[in-house]
């Protein structure tokens, strides 16, 4: 059918690319693996039962409601089976019955997720941040990434409704303590990765090891209230102020994919010896975000920014998390925390790299106006935000692409499946 | 064999306790489902084969190698399960070929775990810690029970062997970032509890309902690393300094055998409305707690305390964590937090329900002379730590126990499987 000829310039799913993903369909609901190719779903369990895979645990692994199973093999199988998969489709072996329109799927989350633990590595996000609450940026920031346990259990895939919380905060400008619907409902723009190779509880990895143990990456909307944040961070951090969603793109785009776009990170550092890597100009990606909100039908983009700009890289975070014998899983899934940069329009003075609107809008006390009318503070109900990401080669061609992360806030107590 | 006039006074699994578990043996190493009785483990999974058990969901949830189908089963259901237990027991109707030695046999996790949560509740531990680091008690702690996410996968069962982590930390009396081995490592004497019923992603539970949420208690060591800890707090709370081990008994003690123990909370307090009880009275458990060290074959008790003493109850805790919408699944596991007290020594004045090291030691500035000499600032490789619990009725006669939870600390690369 001339699948490859037939992927669109702009769509994220070239061959270069070839993520992984979980979807079912209308005829056929039981959720399984599959690729993405232009504006097709190539399902690999179908693939696999073909005898396309000669590797009996690779079609096994991708029959399976999630990719865990694959995302533990061998990194070598997992790199095989891509180039598998990508010379299928240059060779125009794919036969139509495993393809599905991406229009016409459901996907669901990738991976079971065992554990979802959240960073604080972004200097600009952090230097911007403290000040709105009177706080400077913490001492330990510079010496070792910071973070926090998220809540598994509310990662959810996009498209994703996610209803506005209840919770506990001080009533706006008092210390009066208030149990009530968030008035404060921000986004906030990172990055997922997902664990492949487990490291068992009690041992420790090397910072040069950290690509075995990644499967790949997914954007990431950790949807956050400021109102119950801000009343409940003191002394153990955030907690219910997080756990209301956390949104994910459903294709993961995996190092392979990501190797060519490979480079140094922004900020030179001479990190502890746990966290020093022997090849630094590989600590991390050239990957480009946005981030858009959607209201009354109408798109504006609210900020861009990139994954190079993080202070401490993906390769060090995993490093840290396991420096304290905690064991991870497969699936286990790292949020990057909110990717922030100093960019700046050059007219205006105005920074445009601002990756959640407790920065963008300093806490809603200068919201951004809107093209066409309107102002944005925090989100109201109704209101979509959208993630992106993609890679570009040295002309600026989008080379890849991360898909949509997409989920729309609404009422506390609208239907959400 | 007279399985109930054997059961020796001082144990804990009397026929008013009827816990559950999951063990093995050498000839089975299959793990099953089990109650304990005076020293012996009763298997449950054989007593479902023998049609002991007229609900087919029950033979199949407890001849499982987790409690986690069983603990989802209705809380009726499993009442009924343990009241044909106990009149089995009573009627000398379980047969030999069902026991095994408790000695002989070996424990494993009651439950799979998808998530864990540590509450920070006593007001007493918050009282004794805060002005250690030269905080003050903060203001939300009076408003809702304040909580972190924990890590799951580092969640293991009594007993114990846990390294001695590494980490970064500020060097003793400096502001020097460095990486190296924690030197000072701590317990936290806690209670745990497990998930029954789950809640759905974008649901909330009353308060009232709490209870049908619950499936039991366990001890919960929550080891700690100080001066990890110490390092990075600031501001995303508790991370890798308690991830290298949390330690849980166990045997499940169910709501229902502890229903003779329930009694109001300590504090009293007018909570916010979604933390309101109707009935008051019924808002904790009266269930005594005690923490030893043993070293150098010499055991050591450190401190008392009682689950009641907590300012924030169990239910309460339970329900402000769902009242965010991130839903509950079986198995998640919450810790109550340290279990401090202000009980003194009538003569010395000096206070002995300190629940870890960090208070009952100042941070190791007033060490605890061990009788026999020696003292206790942090714990040392080779120290054990046993907690211990148990309820007693009227006449203080001791009606129920929990068993040890006991956790060795041992080198950073000792064998620990």
């Amino acid at each position: 059918m001339g699948l490859v000829s037939n992927i669109s310039a702009d769509s994220p799913f070239t061959l270069d690319n070839i993520p992984f993903g979980v979807f079912s369909t209308k005829e056929d609901p039981r959720p399984r693996c599959a690729t993405a190719i232009g504006d097709f779903a190539l399902d690999l369990r179908a693939l696999g039962q073909s005898g396309f895979f000669k590797d009996a645990s690779v079609a096994d692994a991708l029959g399976q409601a999630t990719l865990n199973t694959f995302a533990a093999l061998p990194v070598k199988t997992r790199t095989t089976v891509r180039d598998q998969i990508i010379s299928a489709c240059k060779d125009d072996k794919v036969t139509d019955s495993c393809l599905h329109k991406l229009a016409e799927v459901k996907m669901h989350l990738p991976v079971a997720i065992p554990e979802y633990t959240d960073f604080f590595c972004s200097l600009e996000h952090c230097t911007n941040c403290m000040p709105i609450t009177n706080s400077k940026v913490p001492e330990n920031f510079y010496h070792a990434p910071s973070a926090y346990n998220g809540r598994a259990s509310s990662v959810i895939p996009s498209p994703s409704l996610v209803r506005r919380p209840r919770g506990v905060y001080w009533k706006a400008g008092t210390k009066e303590p208030t149990y009530g619907l968030s008035q404060f409902i921000d986004f906030e723009l990172e990055m997922g990765y997902i664990v492949s190779k487990p490291v068992p509880y009690g041992e420790t990895i090397k910072v040069d090891d950290a690509p075995d143990h990644i499967f790949g990456f997914v954007l990431l909307n950790d949807w956050s209230s400021r109102d119950i944040q801000i009343f409940e961070m003191p002394p153990l951090g955030p907690f219910n102020s997080k756990s209301f969603g956390t949104t994910i793109s459903p294709w993961v785009i995996t190092l392979d994919a990501l190797k060519a776009f490979q480079c140094a990170p922004k900020h030179e550092i001479q990190p502890l010896e746990h966290l020093r890597f022997k090849d630094v100009e590989h600590g991390t990606f050239n990957i480009k975000l946005a981030a858009s909100l959607e209201r009354d039908g109408k798109r504006h983009q609210i900020c861009t920014s990139n994954l190079r700009y993080l202070y401490w890289t993906p390769y060090q975070q995993i490093t840290h998390h396991a420096s304290a014998n905690c064991g991870l899983r497969t699936g286990d899934l790292m949020g990057t925390g909110t990717v922030s940069g100093d960019g700046k329009d050059e007219k205006t003075g105005k920074k445009f790299e601002l990756g959640c609107l407790f920065e963008a809008t300093q806490h809603a006390s200068q919201p951004i106006t809107l093209e066409g009318g309107g102002n944005l503070g925090y989100l109201e109900d109704g209101d979509s935000v959208i993630l992106s990401a993609w890679c570009e080669d040295a002309t600026g061609r989008r080379v890849l692409g991360f898909g949509e992360c997409r989920g729309r806030l609404v009422g506390p107590d609208a239907p959400i499946s």
